[in-house]
């Protein structure tokens, strides 16, 4: 069940109810690829307040394999994450594997990347995969539209995307799982209205638009976002798969977006790059060494509450570990407290301060 | 202040009373090189009930450097940690570089391997060094007399090592902190002997037993311990370094050692290897495939607590960083457990059958 409690504009507050149990939107979502968040353990995640985690059907798939996840009776005992888990559908990084994979009606079929065996990727495999992990979630695979892409090619692969969509919805047999269905059509308007109005005559619990941050501009990118919202029905969850900067989800939501996931805090904070309420930090830099304050004066994190910008920068300097860990805490810890002042924000009517509070953050 | 409270046969239980608290002995120090417990931090620590850490001189003045610890009054302060510390002097870190340094009487000189700065580390900066970091225990400078040694080069060693021990104690400055002399003289009892006689005379708060687990045989490194252990004071801790197994830690106890350190549970973690109480485990093992049982039955640590032998070496395989985390919170967790067992033993009595135990144990 999913219900709209209060909106702000067209920024909507509202709750999931899941197989594991109730999620607020809006929501981030962090990503967890091979079964685990990297760096942390599901302790860390409940302490940050993650109310739902992503696992990549295309790792999992790989490694550790079905036939270890069904010895589990799905992903959420493997990795011991009780609350709910959201899946992609494989679709996305079999596209992102280039030459190593071909796609026919039928499906993908590529090569893995750990052993080279050959796998053909249905919309039927890609929903019993899924359905194997038990993804409180789960998408139907798609053929992400590449950018640029000419209207002929959007089309083609957005129609291609709307006959697995179908194939996907009539071999879901898992009723307390929901299934997404994918938006495509990559920058054209009318395109995408027929891949909207495909997917809803399917019965989709919710829709994910599909086809963004993949090398477009970032206007490209919100026009794209605001029209799809715009078409979408208001009864469903809407999900922006793998966006994006704080900007970019708060700038969403102000569309109408009610999901979103993304490496961003994770990688980023393995790579030094830290989000900030005073904005981005490079953890990296020498004027750091000596610094005593923490990286966020505003944050709560254990990062925040215990260390220094100088220890900080000296750990991820040496390459250690810890240093690896204490910054993806802290960015994660970003990522939902923006989504808890957005929803704050929402309750009390003054999103669009909020809104107008990050654009200039962020545009600094 | 150290007080032995208790003996059983030679084993003993005592305390150490230190500028930043209490330690009990025997004791394990898990070994925090750069100024964090690879993939652990200071809340972790406290968790798993650690007492005291080790940092590496060495490591810690070529990074982060003198000022910034200066800057920050000791590593106490820089690296989140109230309880105490126990530092190398770095002699067996440059000892380790080979044909990158040049030990003469004045000192070492070494190359760092991070900017190829030629450093001079005499007696006397091991000592600035050591107390700029504020370790609640350092060391005096050594020269690590290498296996195999002629008498004569080890005899050289070893008087070199004592001159070098009565300047670092002639310019030990801060009352409240430690100094403990390191016992070489290879594999020779009169060497031995002479060494600990000359330290015995300089005053120091504790003794090392130094140049052991460097390539000789077990059975040397044994009757070694036990022939220092057997002419040390007995109101003195003594401190086997860099030592070693759950078995060389017992059996030392066994000839009167109070104190250990190595990296053993903490590299040994992040490579796969786990010490359980049904002896090693390694993580890689195809047959831990589909094994639903943790690591270790008998184990009260998180990862034992919460995952199963397939996740974690699912995770290992997959070189998730969440893996080492948990690996080395168990091998941490197995070896303060040892030290424990050991000192409730000696409390009542049956040091004996616990050695017995590991003995079969890890014989095996």
């Amino acid at each position: 069940m999913f219900k709209v409690h209060k909106t702000d504009g067209r920024a909507r507050l509202g709750q999931m109810t899941l197989a594991h149990g109730v999620v607020n939107t809006p929501i981030f979502m962090p990503v967890g690829t091979v079964g685990s968040v990297k760096s942390l353990v599901p302790e860390d995640l409940k302490t940050l307040g993650a109310e739902i985690i992503l696992g990549n059907t295309y790792h999992l798939y790989l490694r550790p394999g079905l036939d270890v996840i069904r010895h589990f009776n799905g992903l959420h005992k493997f990795i011991q994450w009780d609350k709910p888990i959201l899946t992609d559908s494989g679709g996305f990084q079999i596209f992102s594997l280039g030459q190593l994979r071909k796609i026919t009606e039928e499906g993908c079929v590529f090569q893995s990347h750990i052993d080279g065996k050959k796998i053909n990727l249905t919309p039927e495999l890609a929903v019993e995969i899924q359905e194997t992990i038990g993804a409180d979630i789960h998408m139907v695979l798609d053929e992400c539209t590449p950018y640029p892409a000419t209207p002929e090619e959007a089309k083609h692969s957005m129609e291609r995307s709307l006959r697995w969509a179908k194939r996907c919805r009539e071999v879901k047999s898992r009723d307390e799982l929901w299934q997404f269905g994918i938006v495509q059509g990559g920058m054209y308007h009318d395109l995408r209205k027929q891949s909207l109005e495909g997917l809803g005559e399917l019965g989709f619990e919710g829709f994910s638009i599909g086809g963004l941050s993949v090398g477009e501009p970032k206007p490209a990118m919100r026009e794209t976002t605001d029209f799809c919202c715009e078409h979408l029905p208001e009864d469903k969850p809407r999900y922006l798969m793998g966006v994006g900067t704080p900007l970019d989800i708060i700038e969403s939501v102000n569309y109408g977006v009610d999901m979103f996931d993304c490496v961003m805090p994770t990688r980023n904070g393995r790579n030094g790059t830290l989000f900030t309420s005073l904005g981005k930090v490079n953890i990296k830099n020498q004027k750091h060494q000596f610094d005593e304050s923490p990286l966020d004066p505003e944050c709560s994190c254990y990062t925040c509450q215990n260390f220094s910008r100088s220890y900080l920068r000296h750990l991820f300097i040496a390459k250690e570990i810890t240093a690896l860990r204490l910054l993806t805490l802290h960015n994660l810890t970003y990522y939902l407290h923006l989504i808890h002042d957005i929803r704050d924000a929402i309750r009390e009517d003054r999103f669009q301060d909020l809104l107008k509070h990050h654009q200039q953050l962020w545009d600094k």
